[in-house]
């Protein structure tokens, strides 16, 4: 950095001019050094989210931050090696099933998560309600369970991409999050920087989504899917429906305990149909299997029991208690206080301010307004109703599961303001809009 | 500010929206305040830069400028007082002889100046080559100068608009600059703070000025014409040729001396016809003289040795050697080096790199590259040749004032290669491009 200014790279974008890989890349730099200024950065992000990156600087990007960190592989187990990443949403706990069934379909899942913000959850806080569970493995730890049981799920280490941290607080300090490149390269990044097999990207659209609309998330579910391609990487996206929550729990101990009743096959509800498809697209990706005998073989395996062994393996290999598979109830964290969420009036279920859903759990304590804050995995909401159900006045449609009886209160209000109930029939939305392969072409709207 | 998010605001104009008065001037509050980081700010400013601000929004910037510090009021004198400012450019050394001419002409100058940076000259910087001469004057000793012999040049005090002083600096930091609504809220700012009877603008289009185009100048000129007839300040603006230095001399002692030379009516060149021109106008808005007649008054005052005395008056009045005017050779600080610069072949001016003439100026000690750094008042460059000239091999076009051998070698390569000769017939540019009243009405164009 020292042979050029950086602010002629920040006056090229803001002029619309299309920036090289070496100029991005030796931008990024002067940014982790500290040679360049958080307010250069943030001129810069801005100019890049209103001129737009294309695809030669947004790989340039990920790159950038790639190379600002550690690289981890977990390329050289015996089973093809599977990740799977959601952009995020509410009521999202596929990770915790998709995990130990892909384990049981014969492949090898290594997944470093993260926390929940803001309006989404986190996979970490709701594998942590189980007690005694640990995140914190090291790769070498992670490889070891993956080699004996197939999967692992872990914190992701501060080592890896620590520009996307670094770059992350800045944007969301400035008004620069809201952009495609930007978010991908984000996504991407973390993704890339942790060799896998094959990468499955969950890209969620709707009203508790940050894509609002299905073409937004088909644009960066692409644009992701070229940055895998880029650095020669297998992948696969779903843009899938997040207008409403994907399960009915949305908390931490209550993902867990809806997503052991997946396991156990007894659930069998939208948040399953999307585990299935996860698990069979990459058995039929990394095992050459045809898809309709994948889906079959992924059911199959929730309703025989070895996806849920795999799960007993991996709470306890991890230190958790392990009998949470066969009594949720009696290990699990509860609430102290349970209240019913009743519908004002009769009618059909229209929409959901998903996003608020996700905000009123938050603000029992099972999510966090700021990165560090404390949860409490007890708390939250279950939501019962979907888009086009029919309601009576007076029919119980979830739960607020809270600390005392304000918490209660509130959320009860808030969720039930975030459903919408009207006159008029409305047709439930599909699960999963698109499936997208590495090359950006769909391959169906249902897998 | 502590009501709203800020991030808010830029995302508004992020997004292309206009923002409210109310929103620019707590955004502007806030960054003062210190509740804003420069982050934010310059996330704002590059969004403002690349979305624009309309008439409404650069008001409410200027506002806010103004509101963060002090007002200075030169109203209550006898005489109309005139403002006058130029945007900047290289051997510009209007001010040093507009202020005694409209002195004579009987109208009063309280000038705040400001100091050379990059390839401009300051006003502050000429006029303190004369030995003793002082530029820290209070308004209250402005103003009693202005009383008693009609015009003083002093420099403009922190406490106005600090605000600009701040956002400029943290736009050259972060290559947000070069933004029409953005200049023209700077330039003003500092213009509507002092309250004057008349503002005059030179706003400079070419290769030594902000603006390269007529078209850009006469779009910033209307803008900071907006801004005075907002806050109901009479003001006019010349859009002027900067395609070349101004004047001959570019430096500081060397602009002192030129500009005398035309006060003594001995020196008949372009310097003297904007003078005449930007005194003439004065006259003819402050005192409803018919233009013909004040150009013709103006050129007489040059002539008669009226304007030459008012100088002599300012500078004594100001603490400067006033012998300066009778013999500014023995007076001015000279430079011990000076090398003659010589056409290297026949031809036609055709053009000048004027930007880096000011620049080459400024590496023999002229001017600054930074805020504070030290200036060398002899030394400079002379450029005689203007665009259009025919040139034989041999003829000497100016010369190089410098400190020492080295730098006058380095100064003459950079101007020589600066000047471009070429076969085909120039015509030279047009002085005064345009003139524009208050409402942006261009009033012809040469006034």
């Amino acid at each position: 950095m020292t042979s050029i200014d950086p602010r002629r790279i920040v006056a090229a974008k803001r002029d619309g001019q299309t920036l090289s890989p070496a100029d991005i890349e030796a931008f990024i730099e002067g940014y982790l050094s500290g040679e360049i200024s958080d307010a250069l950065a943030s001129a810069f992000l801005m100019a890049a989210l209103i001129r737009g990156l294309d695809g030669a600087e947004t790989l340039a990007l990920t790159r950038a931050k790639i190379a600002s960190g550690q690289t981890i592989s977990f390329t050289h187990l015996d089973l093809p090696t599977v990740d799977k990443h959601s952009t995020g949403g509410v009521g999202d706990s596929v990770t915790l099933v998709f995990a130990p069934l892909a384990a049981a379909l014969g492949l090898a899942v290594a997944k470093l998560s993260g926390r929940g913000l803001g309006h989404t959850g986190g996979t970490l806080d709701k594998l942590e309600s189980i007690p005694g569970l640990r995140t914190d493995l090291t790769p070498e730890e992670m490889t070891r369970q993956v080699d004996a049981i197939g999967c692992a799920v872990a914190a992701q280490s501060a080592m890896i991409v620590p520009a996307d941290g670094a770059l992350y607080a800045l944007r969301d300090a400035t008004a620069t999050v809201p952009s495609i490149p930007l978010i991908a390269a984000s996504v991407m990044a973390k993704k890339l920087a942790v060799l896998t097999d094959l990468i499955l990207l969950d890209v969620k659209a709707g009203s508790g989504a940050f894509m609002k609309t299905v073409e937004e998330a088909k644009t960066l579910a692409r644009t992701c899917l070229d940055l895998a391609r880029g650095l020669g990487r297998p992948a696969r996206a779903a843009v899938t429906d997040m207008s409403q929550p994907l399960g009915e729990a949305v908390g931490n101990a209550l993902d867990v305990a809806e997503a052991i009743a997946v396991l156990r096959g007894e659930h069998r509800g939208r948040l399953r149909e999307l585990v299935v498809q996860f698990a069979a697209h990459a058995l039929a990706v990394a095992s050459h299997v045809d898809l309709e005998e994948a889906l079959a073989r992924a059911g199959a395996c929730l309703d025989d029991g070895s996806a849920l062994n795999r799960f007993r393996l991996m709470v306890g290999a991890q230190g958790g208690d392990a009998r949470v598979v066969d009594d949720p109830a009696a290990v699990l964290p509860a609430a102290p206080v349970i209240v019913p969420l009743i519908a004002g009036w009769a009618g059909t279920v229209s929409a959901m301010q998903t996003d608020e859903i996700g905000l009123a759990s938050g603000g029992l304590g099972a999510g966090r307004a700021r990165k560090g804050d404390p949860i409490d995995p007890a708390v939250g909401i279950v939501v019962r109703a979907k888009i086009g159900d029919q309601l009576e006045t007076g029919d119980m449609i979830g739960e607020v599961h809270a600390r005392d009886e304000a918490g209660a209160a509130e959320a009860t209000r808030r969720t039930l303001a975030a459903v919408s109930i009207g006159d008029a029939p409305v047709t439930a939305p599909a699960l999963v809009h698109a499936w997208l392969e590495a090359d950006g072409k769909m391959t169906g709207d249902a897998g």
